[in-house]
């Protein structure tokens, strides 16, 4: 049963028809991720028992009053958690787990470079690149981001006015890629040779000029990856090696990690909710509760 | 001591000014391999001694008399193998090897595209991925290179006339690409989900048109490689892992692995093997010997 769910920019691209859910799931309710309550478990032997409090992510519908969900899909809420605040960690820490641990394999000492730090994205990789002992660069289109970043732990923010950013030529092991279009060259720019640009959302748009040389020369590696359209037993071993490995960060008395959560907002107003997260002036997630 | 180099594209274009030769290597000597036999050792214990065999890449100068090398740098011929056929393996299996077996990993059951399967690292690279079990498909602008490679164990041809290729959709795990300009996006749409495109020269051009947007949705990962760039510790550890794992494969009684060699020339005829290499119509490597 659904407590909350986070929004995310693919709901507007939904709701727009820009981004339509896969075969087999509701295209008129949007939602990539739910917490709530376990109403009802399946034949034979699980890990779960009506009552106890999951998260994890679904391919839509998750704003839906229930979610029917494979029970090695569903994540344990950590423990002393509201489902408001649980609500906001799946779809951003899943993401940025799989993309700078598991692919980008982050090691201590690594630079990175965030765009969009101050999205629910961007603050959960800030956390979990910190985590691992990297080093963090971030950019964001106002100061007032930039600022908040730092105090979560961002060692260098850059101000990224105009649609471009300036970037420290060179330095960076890996770079987080979610604007695309415009970005490319300077992404490329940024990275030492043999550094990966992980590509992890277009929201500048898809087509852009590539120098095939500077990949060459440089021993670049680009990598593109997206949650939604995995099998199964992917979805399955990503929810599996998260509970194991990140979501004890988010329990005890001094957790590593939190969900940033600009705002919480009741259901009925999800046209609210989509708006405010368009103006791009949020920092971290804004969440749903019924 | 040289005795045999081989010839390659980068001798063209360095002849032509468009790829100059390292700082500290002379300019006007092309030759990026070579064979001959240890003329003298360093100081301090070595496991070459003087009359040895040996093979390897150098920055530049390969055509020269003599190359001075690092002691680790150096590769022994197979035992059995003449110096000419031997200074045909350097570039060509090195490439190869790197590209195929250590960026990646190609693993039995791969599937894998190899442009320009009748040039020298072409029929290398078909080569070493027979080896480990793939399932090779090359291209070549002539049919009759097609038929070559076939003798060499080729599973599947393709005719890329007119400077294009049509590319089975979906199919490949790896495609090795020497062309650039004009190959991408039918490079990428090749690739299975989550395929990977190695990029190891760009005949073609450097600059293209590219779809982030396929990158991000199927999980394709494109990785650039070079050798001559890298620095002296990651040419050892390249060489030396050659050395171990597939120099031997060059030895005995039925060799998996041969250098093909189009023709052997004496090193005053650079100028008619340069020409020969532009004609594109030679089936493996052009060897200049002393």
């Amino acid at each position: 049963e659904v407590a909350a769910a986070g929004v995310n920019r693919a709901d507007l691209l939904q709701r727009l028809g820009k981004y339509p859910a896969p075969a087999g799931t509701p295209q008129d309710i949007p939602g990539l991720e739910y917490s709530g309550v376990v109403a009802e478990v399946g034949a034979g032997p699980s890990q779960w028992k009506v009552g106890d409090a999951v998260m994890g992510l679904v391919p839509g519908a998750g704003m839906a009053q229930f979610v029917a969900v494979h029970a090695r899909e569903a994540v344990p809420v950590p423990r002393g958690m509201s489902l408001e605040d649980a609500a906001g960690i799946p779809e951003a820490f899943f993401t940025a787990y799989d993309a700078a641990h598991l692919q980008c394999r982050l090691r201590m000492g690594d630079k990175i470079l965030i765009h969009a730090v101050g999205s629910g994205v961007g603050t959960a990789l800030l956390q979990l690149a910190l985590a691992a002992g990297a080093h963090v660069t971030g950019t964001s289109r106002t100061q007032q981001k930039l600022d908040l970043a730092a105090e979560l732990g961002l060692h260098e923010g850059i101000l990224a006015e105009g649609g471009t950013f300036c970037p420290p030529e060179g330095q960076m092991d890996v770079v987080v890629d979610f604007v695309g279009r415009g970005y490319l060259e300077s992404n490329l720019r940024a990275l030492k040779d043999r550094g990966t640009l992980i590509v992890v959302g277009l929201l500048g748009g898809r087509a852009d000029e590539i120098n095939l040389g500077t990949i060459l020369r440089r021993r670049l590696h680009i990598v593109g990856t997206a949650l939604r359209a995995r099998p199964i037993e992917e979805k399955i071993k990503l929810a599996q090696d998260f509970a194991a490995r990140v979501v004890p960060g988010f329990e005890g008395p001094s957790p590593k990690f939190r969900p940033i959560v600009d705002t919480v907002l009741p259901m009925k107003d999800a046209a609210t909710a989509h708006a405010q997260l368009a103006t791009n002036g949020t920092f971290g997630k804004i969440i749903l509760s019924w």
